[in-house]
């Protein structure tokens, strides 16, 4: 985290009259997260940076500008320093008590709109107002502006106030991430192996097989192409060896066989938890298979309909595998497509599907959501990985994630 | 086209009442053909097999089932020969003078209905019976049948025939070429080259491209992917040397300079001249730029409506090149779509996009309707790699088309 520049954080503001709740609203969504790094103390006229890692959604500095609503001197510096804030912002809250909008929060809401930055209205303390404001929900519905309720005190509405930050932040920021380009630079090589099933589509490679080989391009780098049969010809053919091979998991087996461990290797859908999810999230996720016990249910989840590689992977193989790992009588339910249960309180761990079909914005919303159940959430290819034993050497390629599985197993050891 | 057996020829049937006039049918079709291999005389019971090169449609095998409405014994012999003809067949052509359709048609149709064989009426003879049969029309159109007015005598309505039998060929036989696969085999390598510019689609490869790499793995050949900046480096890498190097046309020159003359080197969009049309014709067609003077038109069609690429090449680059390369006052004009223009006179040329796209099936049909208006056709990439002056090389990967351009060459030099 300390590595992310704060400029490369997403920037959010929070704006409102004093005792609007801003602060605590702050505290309650930095609850559960990993570190606050930086806790520094504002003067009475700056606003206060706050940079942590707001999980899922990854580095962001939220920026509070207690009090804008001073009289005086005093006050017409903070607004001119808020100003400020405004132009270098991603995301604008507006906290405001129960209904209490007034001409100051037109006011902020002109700024907004200026500078056309998203907002988000969080009406907090709903435990001392109720949340029955119809006349300021019609009033925001017209301006269609988003709103949460919210109790900070109660910690309520916080998840929604995240899945909706989710939704508001911009898609740069969202899709960052790059599927391969920060592991094979300039001049590298990679090897991707594209077994040809009956699966795989006729005359063509899959969306994510694609997108890799394109990302490898754009890093100035060779990209190799072969089925899982020709890997150990093409790793022969090669004068210097390749940085990393990736895989289909379903060949992972074979291919973690012919290729010597001194190469990096792993499948797509372990790059595709980085790229379209939150790897360390996912790889904590499929730790919990360890504590799967008989009676136990299972969400395999998958994000598109009609994929009939996925049903195969995720109706028999994994169901297989994962019973074979942990000698458990486990339950297995599917979902498909854009419906993910509210309630998952029932489910001891769920599977979700590479998600190369949809974007980052709704698997971070599943992680989101199973975060806030307390329950975990891995996908296929990690759990392929896993019960098959080389999950460790899968994860090499990404240092924070390979760090994280060594230091627990080194945790449990001692 | 001694090379193609039987076997994995075209079939089609033509049948129909004596002085139908099914020989003349034939004849017309086959006048502007190649040659015609084999003409063996069959006995008056067999039916008569006519091995040619159809084209643009490829190597076809007419059988002629002359007179099996005869009564008596032999009648009865021909009939059951003819029946066993059925059962092969590709497409049957049913032919009758002017509107003379009685239960003997019937009967044929019947046959050919169980055997679920695509049906062509041509109603012959238009010169003696004229083109008005509105009660025969009529029920062709109630059974669905395709039909078309031809006189064999004044050689009106073949290209109509033509491009009718197109229509009716089954989809493996227009879509059977492989795209590179027959030239790069088991554990060879192919280089692709894909030049990554503003115009490449966001995040991924264009379609001939992926198609390209498939259509390797399928060969059990091993795929490389680079930049034309990365191509030297990943010529080096190898230990043995790649059996070709594919590039995007516009980055021909680099590549042509940077692929050692030992090994082969063309691009997309020659390949996919062969896959999705006609290479030969397509070479003929591209010799006609030598013939190009000053207040010739030239037609540049385009399959697709929304490629920005493709606006760039055909609307700036191709009239550039071609018009440095002539030195003559050339006039463009451009289709995008399915529109193809039915009547062509007034060009000299069309120059086709690669048709990645589009279909075999249309690329064919519009070479027909160019060969049938005598006016040479080719594409983008070849008419590139004329101008530049690297048309030898880039066909020297296809045997028939390199042997065609050499021959011409010695021809013109003697």
């Amino acid at each position: 985290m300390t590595k992310t520049p704060k400029g490369l954080r997403l920037h959010i503001g929070i704006f409102g009259k004093r005792n609007a709740g801003k602060s605590s609203i702050l505290n309650a969504l930095t609850k559960q997260q990993v570190s606050i790094v930086s806790d520094q103390a504002g003067t009475t006229t700056d606003p206060v940076e706050k940079p942590m890692e707001l999980l899922p959604l990854g580095p962001v500095l939220f920026i509070d500008t207690a009090g804008i609503d001073d009289e005086g001197a005093l006050g017409a510096l903070r607004i001119e320093k808020s100003r400020r804030v405004m132009d270098r912002l991603d995301i604008a809250l507006i906290v405001i008590e129960g209904e209490k909008w007034d001409h100051f929060e037109d006011l902020l809401l002109g700024e907004f709109r200026k500078r056309e930055t998203p907002v988000i209205i969080v009406i907090n303390k709903t435990d001392l107002y109720g949340r029955e404001f119809s006349e300021l929900f019609a009033k925001l519905e017209e301006k269609k502006l988003p709103y949460v309720l919210v109790s900070a005190k109660e910690e309520s509405g916080i998840l929604e106030l995240k899945q909706r930050l989710l939704k508001s932040v911009p898609a740069d920021f969202v899709n960052e991430q790059e599927i391969i380009g920060d592991i094979v630079r300039d001049g590298e090589t990679a090897i991707l192996v594209v077994p040809i099933d009956k699966e795989a589509p006729k005359g063509r490679l899959i969306l994510p097989q694609v997108q890799t080989i394109r990302n490898i391009l754009d890093s100035d780098a060779c990209c190799m192409v072969v089925k899982e049969r020709e890997l150990a010809a093409a790793l022969e053919m090669l004068k210097t060896p390749p940085k990393i091979v990736v895989t289909d998991s379903q060949a992972f087996l074979k291919v973690a066989a012919d290729t010597p461990d001194d190469i990096l290797m792993t499948s797509f859908s372990v790059l595709f938890a980085r790229k379209q999810g939150d790897l360390l999230e996912m790889v904590r996720g499929t730790l919990a298979i360890d504590d799967l016990k008989s009676g136990d249910k299972i969400l395999i989840a998958e994000a598109c309909t009609h994929h009939p590689i996925a049903e195969d992977i995720g109706r028999v193989k994994i169901p297989r595998w994962l019973t074979q790992y942990t000698g458990a009588k486990l339950t297995f339910e599917h979902i498909q497509g854009h419906d993910f249960p509210p309630d998952l309180s029932s489910y001891s761990l769920v599977i979700h599907c590479g998600a190369c079909m949809t974007n980052r914005r709704e698997v971070l919303s599943r992680i989101m959501t199973c975060k806030a159940a307390a329950v975990p959430i891995t996908n296929y290819g990690l759990t392929i990985a896993y019960s098959l034993g080389i999950f460790e050497r899968a994860l090499r390629p990404f240092d924070f994630a390979y760090d994280y599985w060594r230091n627990r197993n080194r945790g449990q050891k001692d």
